[in-house]
């Protein structure tokens, strides 16, 4: 849904992807992660929609709070595992929030 | 689609939206609205998603572009259906992408 985020200015990170026919395991794993990123610190939030192309919005407090969850084990894992198994293709930006309405 | 984006930085304008059940003339109007912002200097491109949340991320050179585009007496007009017949809740976030991979 859309999220409350604080006032600017904040962080976004926009991943953009197409997802493989039938990506096997896909949605338990992107749970999962989901999860997980709830957890970290100065995570704010997430917005997502999927039709012909994927996106998924997080938001954050910091870009050092992106960074920590960049490295993050677990984290890992998956990115490894999108990259094999789930996206024909997909893009990642990072992105500071300056206005909001 | 996922498109191909200069190296930072460049600008984006995350727009969240969910839609009234029904919204009339919905569809021909965003199809008007975007024709007209890819006419518009410093458009980089879109990416756009809608399943209960819709998520358009429309890529611009600068801040400059942005503000030009919003001045813009069609997108004026597409703004004021949008809030009255079209969105039940948007929200709009103007950020600036820092890195991309």
């Amino acid at each position: 849904m859309i999220i409350n985020t604080p006032k600017p200015p904040y962080y976004a990170v926009i991943f953009t992807s197409i997802l493989n026919e039938d990506p096997k395991d896909y949605e338990e794993e992107a749970e999962t992660v989901l999860n997980l990123a709830q957890s970290q610190t100065g995570f704010l939030g997430i917005e997502s929609a999927r039709d012909v192309l994927g996106i998924s919005v997080t938001y954050w407090d910091s870009l050092e709070s992106i960074q920590k969850w960049s490295q993050n084990t677990r984290h890992a894992i998956a990115k490894k595992k999108g990259k094999t198994d789930f996206y024909k293709a997909y893009r990642t930006r990072i992105s500071k929030v300056e206005r909001e309405y």
